[in-house]
Formats: structure tokens, C-alpha cells, sequence
């Protein structure tokens, strides 16, 4: 079963109004006239990390991609649950640390969480957050609406094969996920998501919640220097950018964006053009049954 | 490394007075004036589980497992999120059912979640409730005070050798967490922690958390007639119902317990009694590093 088809089961026995989180990156509910806002990610060795991956970039990873969630609907992080298999004690020493580490970087303190045993590792955290006024969501996009990004696209993914020590190699390792602009973004933005899967997958899916077209310029897609000595800026670089995931950045729809990279139009589906001329959708546009 | 030498690693870098869910079942945390109540559990196919269990039990169980944590704080249900491991088509049908009708059964709002593909099934749960007062913790009880459980001891784990229409397997494959239960007893416990690994262990658990010692008074601990049935009402019976773990009843230290089975005392440790004459530790007290 794919993750489509597991969702969409669960749309059924969910019933009720705060399960936009079966929708969004996280969910959303009142306690005590406040918003809290709360998202469970989970990271697979050999799927979400490489098993030769530091358990510190592990730990990292696992805290940033919850706090992306956060970022998305515009909350700020209160606290977290974490999950976690026992492993080889070197391993899990590492984990421990480098989690520690982490969730002091991001203010986000531990409240509790379990361990098990287990074979195979796999990873999980619960944040929560308080967003000062109801997320955008990623359903409220408008047609005459710009779309925008918060950051440069593709580094992550052209991180994977470049040195470990290397800006690309970071982003992949250890993203940062956009707390500060998120929660800005939301006073503003009529649709709001992280791109985890890719820009093009995590856009498509904005048009479809939407109930609208969405249109993206390719050679407005903000890449870093990094990435262009990499790999250059040709229309192909720029469709690896927008198809590699891990990203986390903010992708926005609004009335105004500083540096747009398309547009919200009536009717629906994604479009590409590159310098004015259209480009058909890559057969893959992203990451589609990896969760996370 | 043990679940026990991990959390101590979390104790360290957790560093807040809400990380009481390090040591306690769940974490409490203020929102907006209300005491938000915050737990993670998750189960393991081969260990928290029967690989031939049926997906419903299994999802009724993943429920339950959180819901007793937080009717352990006092605390009522507010809603959940579930990480999932996509496997073949017909058991994720059968678990997501089977969870709809668990969510529903206990007035349990699914918000959202998240779905991973993995070979090994490992099912994570994370629900949040929210306490009328302050919760009395496991390391609350008093010199003086009487323990008390909610409910029979020993059904579930004899559940997992009787046939499966029985009640006594039923007790294992779908317990009720004693909600109600919880948030009456918070008023007045001084201490109290559900009986998830054994009577025994949990009951170590809750004098060291204390700093005092507990005695129990072995043929005190409540047996169903079917339990009584099955395996009798001998000591040899009745140290395994205290060491079998998996009871999901509510441990308590109070003033007053209706049909206490035993004693809170000054020093440290673990005393048990059977009919007036002392009877040594059994060399397990229940399930250490099974996490849950």
C-alpha cells in the first residue's frame, strides 16, 4: 500500500476538523485559546539517512525535518517526544549527544518520548508548537497569488554526492529548518508547506489542495553558488534542483513575494517554463511514497 | 545499550522541568493554563507483539498502550498522532479499520501522522490529553500511604497462552486503559504510574522515583476468576500475574485505598509478603528493556 492509499484510509476514520494534519505538515487544535500545533516525522535508515551517516547528522535531521513541519504552519517549537530503537552503544551514545546538541541549536526542549529494540532503525519525534494565529495551510492558495521559496533549491540533494565537508553536504546533513520565516510568512501567505520531496512534488501537491494551476519559471528557482559550480544552471540542473527533495525550505503562496518563482492561476496541475518557453513535467517530480 | 542507560543520556540533555515525561508515563507541559499531557509509545512486531496477531488487535493495542500513560497522569484524551510502517495491501487495511474503530472506542481524535516503508514493523503512537490538576507522578508516595491497583493483575499475561476468544486473551490483545479511573485517582494519589512491564517492576519503580520502600502483600493483588482458573491462586500463581506485565491498570500511592495491597514505608527497594511470611524477590520482576 503507498502512502496515498494509507492516508486516504485514514481520512475516513479520522472525523474530525483538526486532522488537517492528515492534509498539512502538522496538526492544528485549540488548548486554551491557544494554537498548539503538533507533527510526528519518522527517518528509516537506507531511506531517509545513509546508514554511514554520523548518528549526531542523524539526531540533527530527525529534530529539523519536525521543526520544518513547525516552520510550515508558522509555529514556534515548544517541546518534543522522541522515539528511538537501541542500537550498538557507540551508536547510541553518539545519537544521544548529537540529539542533545541539536535540540539545543533549535530551542526545542525534550519532554519524554520511548525506546525499543529493534533490528531495523527506525526514528521518530514528536514537536510541538504554538502558533500565534490559524496556519495557512497548504489548501489556501488563490489564483492571482505569487509563489515564492525561502532559500536556495537543490542544495540537499546535490549534497548527497558531494564532500562530506563540503556547504551542499551540510545542507543535506544538517538542514535548518525556516522557524522565523514561517512564523512571518504566516501573518501574510495564503498557502504555506515545506519542501521535503522536492519542489516540484510539494508544489503540485499545493495546487491540488488548493483547487488551483500553479505555474513555476525555472530560471527563477533561487540556487545557491555552491550549487552552480556543482552542477551549473542549465534547464537540466534546475529540474535535478526542483526534483531532489531534503530542502526545507518554506514554499509560499501569496499576494506579493520578493523574488517570485511563479505563479497561482485558475484550473489545476503544475506548469514549467524556462526563459519564457514551456517545459513538460519530468516523469518524476519528486520523492512519492518515502513518508517523512 | 538498555532502554535505563539511554534515558539517563536524555536526562542529561533534556534539561527542563517538563522532561518529567523522562521519568514519568507521559510529559506535562502548560498551555494557555491547561496542562497539556504529551506521551510517546511505540510497539515492535516479535516483542510487543505477536507477528500473528490481527492488525485490529494490534492497532487497538497501539491506542491503548498511550491512552493508559495518560489515564496514569490523570489526564483526558485529547487526540493522536500515528507513525506507520506500510507493509501488504490487506494488513494495512485491516490496522487502519481496526484503528478507526479503536480512535473511535475511546473518543480518541486522530490530528495526523506519518507513514514510512520499512521491513520491520514497528508502530508509533503519540497522544495528548489534558489534566484537570497537576498529575501525582510516580514520585510522589509517602511513608504511610497504601497501594492500591484499579483492577485485576496477572489476565493479560495468561491471556497469551489461553485461546484467543477467551477473556483472558482478550485482556491481552485489547486493554482498557482506565481513563476514568485516572482522573478521579489524581485527586487524591500521591503517587501513580500504570502496570505496563509487571506489577513488580513498576511498583520498584515508583518506591525509587519515591525514595521510600514498598511492601506488598502478595495474596492481596486482585485475580479474575478466569485467572484463578487457568493457573490458580497459589504464590507460584501469583508471582507470575505480578511479573507478567502487559495489566495496563493504574498503580497508586494514596491515604486510602478501598483494598490496598500493600504499604508505602520509609528506606528503599522492593518487600514482599505472602500471607504474613516473607517471600524473596523473584530474580525478574517483570520487563526491563522492552521500552512501552
Amino acid at each position: 500500500m503507498t502512502e496515498a492509499d494509507f492516508i486516504a484510509l485514514m481520512r475516513e476514520v479520522a472525523g474530525t476538523e483538526a486532522a488537517r494534519g492528515l492534509y498539512d505538515d502538522a496538526a492544528v487544535f485549540d488548548v486554551g485559546g491557544k494554537l498548539l500545533v503538533a507533527t510526528h516525522d519518522m527517518l528509516v535508515e537506507g531511506v531517509h539517512y545513509r546508514a554511514s551517516d554520523a548518528p549526531a547528522d542523524v539526531a540533527w535531521k530527525l529534530a529539523a525535518v519536525n521543526l520544518s513541519d513547525l516552520a510550515a504552519m508558522g509555529a514556534r517549537p515548544l517541546g518534543a517526544l522522541v522515539g528511538y530503537c537501541l542500537g550498538e552503544d557507540a551508536w547510541d551514545r553518539a545519537f544521544a549527544k548529537g540529539l542533545g546538541e541539536a535540540l539545543a541549536h533549535f530551542g526545542l526542549p525534550l519532554l519524554g518520548g520511548d525506546t525499543v529494540a529493534s533490528s531495523t532503525r527506525i526514528l521518530g519525534l514528536t514537536a510541538f508548537g504554538i502558533a500565534e494565529r490559524a496556519p495557512p495551510g497548504r489548501g489556501g492558495a488563490r489564483p492571482g497569488d505569487m509563489l515564492g521559496v525561502t532559500g536556495t533549491i537543490g542544495d540537499a540533494g546535490a549534497g548527497l554526492e558531494a564532500p562530506a565537508d563540503s556547504s551542499l553536504a551540510r545542507r543535506y546533513l544538517r538542514p535548518e529548518p525556516r522557524i522565523a520565516a514561517g512564523a512571518m510568512l504566516a501573518a501574510s501567505a495564503s498557502a504555506m508547506m515545506d519542501v521535503s520531496d522536492g519542489l516540484l512534488i510539494d508544489a503540485a501537491r499545493m495546487a491540488e489542495a488548493s483547487g488551483v494551476s500553479i505555474a513555476i519559471a525555472l530560471e527563477k528557482i533561487p540556487l545557491s553558488l555552491a550549487f552552480i559550480q556543482a552542477r551549473g544552471e542549465t534547464l537540466e540542473a534546475r529540474l535535478f534542483a526542483a526534483t531532489a527533495g531534503d530542502d526545507y525550505e518554506l514554499l509560499f503562496a501569496s499576494e506579493a513575494a520578493d523574488t517570485p518563482i511563479g505563479t497561482v492561476d485558475d484550473g489545476a496541475g503544475l506548469r514549467l517554463t524556462f526563459e519564457g518557453r514551456p517545459v513538460p513535467l519530468p516523469e518524476r517530480l519528486g520523492w512519492e511514497h518515502r513518508g517523512g
